[in-house]
């Protein structure tokens, strides 16, 4: 029986994750839930795009993934379900499905206004129960993707910057902070050379290490991280407290 | 098989919770487990009977609920199981089952004072692992409650306020301040019109929204909440923090 | 099938967990997965182990636990794998297994040498999804243990202190502060006698008592706590703040 992830920023002490699991075990009893996070900073729609991007590939195809960080519920951002690499993303309509979108060759989705699909009373503050988690459970039975609504043309991207590549010079971006203060920017691992020099905040660093321990406690270190992408971290501590930066701020690495 | 969920205050970096789910699948190893939450504020048995309001009817027929906030444990308070419309609670009779006991045309329950159904040896400060999960997997492995103890008259109830109805008026109280500072009356949606004005903590609040995309950053709203009753909410804020107020606080709307 | 519990120091709000649950699942995908914490504090390998002690036993036959507190990752510390009591263990060989195979009468290990059971491309800093959930996976699926490397004659051990008992003193340690504040010793419960006195931090205690309810809120008690051994604790508050220790403080006790 298929798999459900479920990512929310619904906090980790109500019931609100948890009606969700109700609702989807209501419909799809033989479904395997797991919980990524509940935790996501509130309303952090590119926290959550990043975080998303971490684990969707890595699941069985057939996989549900629902992704609920939704400060615009009850507005006109849509609730829309995508069908990329052979997983489902259900989620709304504002940007969170970035990264995944980005690293995928075709995606296919629909907009959830199918109301067969949906539970019969839809509140204005909680589509995670009564939209996103009814839908994730019938495509977890195997309803088809199409059944949910009409296809889309576009979805909402968030306006990410990109980072550029020069023969001896690399520019990105701090693409996430992670819960430790490590940087993980979106250079590509391959972009550069073990023997390059990194600047951040006006902090020049030089070369990039296999791992945190090629450093003492305390000090900046320049790896690949697990997404593949060039990370500035501190040995057991916060390269975003130490260095002072935050997500979107340039990072410059030069031969 | 049914689904196991575990409702506790024990902490979000401790194994007492992974010691109830070993427990539990020693004995019925086919039963789901589904964490509702870990972080229930320490011995806060109302902020418990909240939450687990939440989630508990939107689960299969058959569902076993625990919900071990237990600030008497070792004490004189009876571990409980009860029958609630087709789901099983499993729990200290603390009044952590008021608010679903209260939304029920009736249960049934029996005190867990038959020794063969619990672990040989049970401690005093850990009846979540000697008392509740054990009985929790027999019910989940089909166990007739009544085979646990002899049958209960009554069970403590938390001596909650009620709100009040007149043509022109309606008083409640907040009934649960959520992880982001939202307050959760306890006034029913419908008993109130649109175009009422709230007091709370001596300001005055006018009309009910739909949801928090209808007022700008920071600003109060009111609206219906996901369980049908008042909320007051500050978007992309805490509205508990901008009143200043407490559970239990007064909240009168008036036409 | 199996369980594969997971406890790990990734903090609350990644994806990395969620990334190991997916490698897991796309390999073995009827195992049940069972979240302990992901939230011991970072690298704090010791108090992984005391936490891993509490649930590892409690586990049906054959689970598979997944303990991934690894500041050393991507050094010279090897991942391993472990059969104890039935049970397995894969964890980097960093201590975090001490307390386990303390209380345990035998063990046998191997080393994760064995690439073909390997992610492909294994990163320098994330072990958990790249090693250790791969090789969690394929032993709940039957895989022999001997299969992923040759055989361990010896793993690392924390230097821990060990209590000593005479006819009429115990000298233990705090072994564990838990997320309350309460302090696990290492002193057998029944190695003293409820009348005893102890002595912390210059505070003389008088008497063991059997649950937290048996003083006022606010006051230290003296209790055989959960995992059997002497605990001492603040009814409703934290004994380490109040009484200002440290895990490996000396706790003596009196006849």
């Amino acid at each position: 029986m298929p798999t459900v992830t479920l990512l929310t920023d619904f906090g980790p002490r109500e019931g609100f994750a948890a009606a969700m699991k109700g609702v989807i075990l209501s419909i799809a009893p033989d479904a395997d839930l797991v919980d990524v996070t509940h935790d996501i900073p509130r309303g952090d729609v590119e926290a959550g795009a990043w975080v998303l991007r971490q684990y969707v590939d890595l699941y069985p195809p057939g996989t549900v993934h629902l992704a609920v960080v939704d400060p615009g519920v009850g507005g006109d951002r849509r609730p829309i379900a995508l069908a990329v690499a052979d997983r489902f993303l259900v989620l709304p309509d504002n940007g969170i499905a970035t990264r995944v979108v980005a690293a995928a060759a075709s995606w296919r989705g629909v907009e959830l206004s199918e109301t067969a699909y949906l539970r019969p009373a839809v509140s204005a503050t909680f589509h995670g129960r009564d939209i996103f988690a009814p839908v994730a459970a019938q495509l977890a039975n195997g309803v088809e993707l199409e059944r949910f609504g009409p296809p889309l043309d576009t979805i909402r991207l968030l306006d990410l910057p990109t980072p550029r590549r020069q023969p001896a010079e690399v520019r990105g971006y701090i693409a996430h902070i992670d819960y430790f203060g490590n940087l993980i920017t979106d250079i590509p691992g391959d972009w550069v050379e073990p023997s390059w020099r990194f600047r951040v905040a006006d902090r020049q660093l030089s070369g990039v290490k296999r791992s945190y321990v090629d450093v003492e406690a305390g000090e900046l270190v320049v790896l690949v991280g697990s997404m593949g992408t060039i990370e500035i971290a501190v040995r057991d501590g916060s390269a975003a407290e130490q260095l002072g930066v935050a997500r979107g701020d340039t990072v410059v690495a030069r031969s």
